[in-house]
């Protein structure tokens, strides 16, 4: 009897993720002379702990390829960190007692840097357990932040959105200027590191271009300096672009977007961006719009990164032949080849040096004055957003899918 | 010695209203025998009032025919309005006379409301000066709130990117529902008028599909109701995609987005979506996302309708038809033949019908529980997201033009 495999999203979804789903049903269903069925967890591990799997075997042929088309994740993703190994002993059991019930001989965990944490401990305790298992992480997230990987699928898609996002507002703010808006921020995603934030100077490569300010997590955000360069820019070139990473902090530490109590003690909610807004509507007397797309950048499957889409589902794929090798405990990457034209393979990484590292956006990519990218910046961040791959329209609206997602009997009592 | 054409953008800009001038600038060089130069004014009308008219004719052709493929306001735009004719006769008298100067024989105002008072006002003031003028105004406005047309042009464009979006968002906050993001709110332009807000309807027409919940500036905000249809929306559907039209206003007449002045005495800035986070983690628990796309959504030129697109062109080249015919002081206007397959011609309404005259939301275009759309406003707004119109992509972004911009010589002293 052929090894079923278990197939879990976990952590924030992404615009690629279900095409990484695909990649590994498909490849599962090119070789089913020795693997079973791929059953996924039901908004993510979660699943697995409530044995609430999913048969993806009940999924047409169209349906499966058309994940690849699909934004956010077509199975349900949790956020749910299993707790430490010595502690929650019991939790992990559980788990591999669930595999033992439905044999699962392969667990494959589709998120960032805390499911490869996960994906490696799972392998430690079926061994522990003597259960064969085979487990593999699988990288996503829209953060860019997993180490060893050239880019981690999601990213590149939202490079893309950003870019075009803040060159097509920029174009609307440049016609505006003479007499209205003169100041435009936008709002990018990326609590830790500034990947997103950088992508955003992608639109602009030579001087004045816009975006004219980037504000990264990595640079400690200095009012004046800011305030000054706004003044500048606006003096300049007319008008002033901002991109302003959600997790831009002040000198002390403190959040930007943590924003001030209100008369009630209630602390604003939400958003770097109206903060700025505010502090250039004061300092500067510039009129200003703002932007926050927030899941808006993360979802935007209509234009994603071919690239990304490309090397979101190849990953899928590897996990497959990676199981068919015997290989576990390790997660398939991108290595990059070449910058220029782009050339990329997948290679692995031992799950135990991935785990809980994070990959924040090197010094050498942020420029001196620290508002902007570098040329190496771009060099690095140019291919990922290669190629367009947009879904079908039908009835003029990208065609998503949505699956069935029949869960299989359970067989244990609790 | 054939007349020469002012053509001037006006107040807020579109993804499409590049196409307008295109089809005025294309139309015009089809026809040299009869007409000049198209003169552009820089930065909308005030180019006019301070004679600065830049040059279309060293444009190329290919430059103009981008412009189809370019959002925001090629020439600069503006927001200014011409006072009233009875206490600012001199700023009109001075029109004329640059109008003069420059052998103007032709007036194309492309904008909102506001713009087409000021073409009937400018074709008031030449007859008054036996000028021989010909004054068209050309519609434009995402807010889609000019009376008579069928629709205006940039609303389709928009309409599809709010769509498309919340379909998106949609997708991934369903995924995240079950342990994380069950809220979703996204806040879309309209400040009188619920037409966008309206649009987000498009992406689902099934019982529960989202977005679940519309606010309309046309329906007063009665929290208790939308409290009670998020709570029970998220525990019949597992999550709640809300859209907000920036124009919602409590039963007191005051904008959701006023919000409350914190310790400061600062009235918060932005956003009716910020506020309704607050009143869902207030009062429900449930955990929420919002967001602001802003100008993202009026300059999303790279998902574009195609019908939009093909409408704002078809009247730029119409204005230049009814001007060689001779006919003054009209709007060219779309008129619907048919919902299905959409099928529009033009026409034209006198300006002295359009100015000053709001087109609000229809009240049976309502849901009558307040918080959705009716099948006859999907039969009126389906047609106009028809079809894709992609810009091209070099370097994998849009490509976009930027024109010379050349002014030509002054002529008055001053």
């Amino acid at each position: 009897m052929n090894k079923n495999i278990f197939y879990a999203q976990s952590g924030g979804v992404t615009a690629v993720i279900n095409a990484t789903a695909a990649g590994v049903i498909e490849a599962s269903r090119d070789h089913q002379q020795q693997i079973g069925t791929v059953y996924a967890g039901r908004n993510g591990v979660l699943g697995a702990l409530t044995e609430d799997l999913i048969d993806t075997s009940a999924e047409s042929r169209e349906d499966i390829a058309a994940l690849k088309n699909t934004p956010g994740g077509a199975f349900g993703s949790c956020r749910f960190k299993l707790g430490p190994l010595d502690t929650h002993r019991e939790q992990y059991r559980r788990l591999i007692e669930v595999f033992i019930a439905h044999e699962i001989g392969y667990f494959f965990y589709n998120g960032g840097g805390d499911s490869q944490d996960t994906s490696h401990k799972v392998a430690l305790i079926a061994e522990e357990m003597n259960y064969p298992l085979t487990s593999i992480g699988l990288p996503k997230t829209v953060d860019n932040d997993l180490p060893f990987t050239d880019t981690c699928p999601g990213f590149g898609s939202v490079a893309k959105f950003v870019a075009t996002s803040i060159l097509e507002a920029s174009m609307d703010v440049r016609s505006m200027a003479s007499n209205s808006t003169q100041v435009f921020i936008m709002e990018v995603m990326g609590r830790h590191a500034g990947w997103i934030a950088a992508a955003t100077g992608l639109a602009g490569d030579v001087p004045d271009a816009p975006p004219h300010i980037i504000l990264f997590p990595e640079v400690a955000f200095d009012e004046d300096a800011f305030v000054a360069k706004v003044q500048q820019t606006v003096a300049r070139v007319g008008y002033c672009v901002i991109a302003v990473s959600e997790g831009t902090k002040r000198a002390d530490g403190s959040y930007l977007s943590a924003g001030k109590k209100d008369a009630f003690g209630n602390v604003q909610l939400g958003g770097a961006a109206p903060v700025l807004a505010r502090i250039v509507e004061q300092r500067t007397g510039l009129k200003q719009h703002w932007a926050l797309p927030d899941y808006l950048q993360r979802a935007a499957r209509h234009i994603a990164s071919a690239t990304d889409l490309e090397q979101a589902y190849a990953l899928g794929r590897a996990a497959v032949t990676l199981a068919l090798d015997g290989i576990s405990g390790v997660m398939p990457i991108i290595r990059r080849l070449q910058d220029k034209p782009y050339q990329w393979d997948i290679t692995t990484v031992p799950l135990a040096d991935v785990a809980n590292v994070e990959r924040e956006l090197p010094a050498h990519y942020i420029r001196d004055d620290g508002f902007g990218i570098t040329d190496a910046c771009r060099r690095y961040l140019r291919p990922l957003i290669q190629g367009e791959a947009p879904p079908a329209f039908v009835d003029d609206l990208p065609q998503y899918v949505t699956l069935k997602n029949q869960a299989i009997p359970k067989r244990l009592s609790v």
